[in-house]
């Protein structure tokens, strides 16, 4: 497979190249303007930038997770967030059509979604499936909502070779920490040395968590046999509160701390329950979780020690 | 009511404009950048152009029709159209953001979409109702979903006051003849001094049409009385197919004509059906149409015959 990653110097593009390096993928790894070295210079807000990356790359496959990511700060700049997420992936499928138009076979497109589009739901419908109206609830929600309008659409009246992956709330050693269990993580690495105490916010939201290597894998199995112009949940298919998680890297960590609430961290009309099914996706690639919860909150926990500057737990 | 309308030069515009001003509305009409005279000039790529409309309209509502409107060409230019439509409503949404921000009262929006956001489905769906999944299948339709995902996110996030108006097909004197009714009906006033063949497409497409004196009260209602972050249908409720509004015109019209079909006004993918439920839009205004098929396409006919400089048919 030759393959095209955007957004490959973030937190889910290392885990990704590292999968498809595993699988003998040729790479193009797109970074953005401000992202050195490695990374071939990709400027979504520009067709030019984006033609010459895929007509470099001839990719059979377009991982496209270049966006902004962050909730709040959609919240702070929807401007930003509309022209990253949802132009920049209607620049990437204008690339696309104008390379097919040379008669080179187009390539198909692996969109990163959120499970942010579903919004807040009525209990009956949990698990989420896929068939489900979506009702965003922030800026970064709508912009994920829109690329996905926009990207459907075109597989329908142009036949653009589409696949959408909705993933719900992912985790892993080196995520950034505005994420919460990255956040957790870090101050409690942070508390092993200092006694400083843990800020939190909403302990008592569940959701869905699923660490990145198995994300990756799916996007992955998704860009060979996903059905064209079809969305598919990645997700583990269980809730787990953040209460417990923040336990189970307490018992983790092995450090006396002192949880405190944090206003700052309670996100505006956050949502309590969050679960998706993912039976659609198993059911067409056979895909399976393979690292368990604890599993994924060791690493991120010695992740985090070692960044911290401290010994890794005793495991 | 001091209500500033964008896209106050196109079709609806002009009549939402008159049924504004009947009903003793101040009114700041805005047009594109390209349009002269009366109209505000408004760039909707320009924040601070927005900005300088809303200041100084003070508006309780902006009627927001400003739009590249015609499936054809956002099939030709799909950037463009989302870049108008999407990227567009996204800067009224900032404008208006940055006004309330200065303490005064953030207008309601107005937001005029497309049952184009339905795309193509199931018999048993039909008449389409609001709560439906969107599955829009050409730029367009995908970029009023977009559009609207990104209004009612934030209504959701920020409370914003917007109302979305899904309009089906809308008819009447003086619009664009790209547009199939108008199109038969200056082509049969033509025919009426040329003996020109008359060119049609599918035929066989049933649409809801519904008088655009009648859409532009719905708006005017939904603005009055709709309620924050829902979505209603503007629509007759009656699937009536475009070869019974020909036959009808032929018979206003009173002129022998021959019909051919013309390849290049078959749409790719295009719906046989589209009806909507303008159920939910009843239950809360009140609102019913005024104007009968019959009496709209008599309207639309004695235009055409006007603009092709010959005299009205019979009344």
């Amino acid at each position: 497979m030759r393959a095209l990653v955007t957004g490959a110097s973030g937190f889910v593009g290392g885990y990704l190249l590292a999968a498809l390096r595993t699988r003998g993928a040729e790479l193009l790894a797109c970074g953005g303007p401000g992202d050195k070295g490695e990374f071939f210079p990709l400027d979504l807000g520009n067709l030019d930038s984006v033609r010459a990356a895929v007509d470099f790359a001839r990719p059979d496959v377009i991982f496209h997770l270049a966006a902004q990511t962050f909730v709040p700060e959609s919240l702070a700049s929807p401007a930003q967030t509309y022209d990253v997420n949802v132009l920049g992936t209607a620049t990437l499928t204008q690339a696309v059509r104008d390379y097919a138009a040379t008669g080179a076979r187009a390539p198909r497109i692996l969109f990163t979604s959120s499970a942010e589009v579903y919004g807040r739901r009525e209990a009956a419908e949990f698990p989420l499936r896929e068939h489900l109206d979506l009702r965003p609830a922030n800026p970064y929600a709508a912009s994920k909502a829109a690329a996905e309008a926009v990207l459907l659409a075109e597989a329908r009246c142009f036949r653009m070779d589409v696949v959408v992956a909705r993933a719900f709330n992912h985790i892993g050693p080196g995520q950034n920490d505005r994420f919460v269990v990255a956040s957790m993580a870090a101050q409690l690495a942070a508390a092993a040395l200092h006694r400083t105490p843990l800020l939190v916010g909403n302990l008592e939201a569940s959701r869905d968590f699923l660490d990145v290597r198995d994300v990756v894998d799916a996007y992955v199995m998704l860009a060979e046999r996903g059905e064209r112009g079809e969305v598919y949940n990645v997700c583990s298919g269980n809730a787990v509160k953040i209460r417990d998680v923040l336990g189970e890297l307490i018992r983790i960590a092995h450090v006396p701390v002192e949880v405190r609430e944090d206003p700052a961290r309670m996100r505006p009309l956050d949502t309590p329950l969050y679960v998706g099914s993912n039976e659609k996706l198993r059911a067409l690639t056979g895909w399976e979780p393979d690292i368990s919860l604890r599993h994924s909150l060791r690493d991120i926990y010695e992740a985090a020690a070692l960044a911290a500057g401290n010994a890794p737990a005793d495991s």
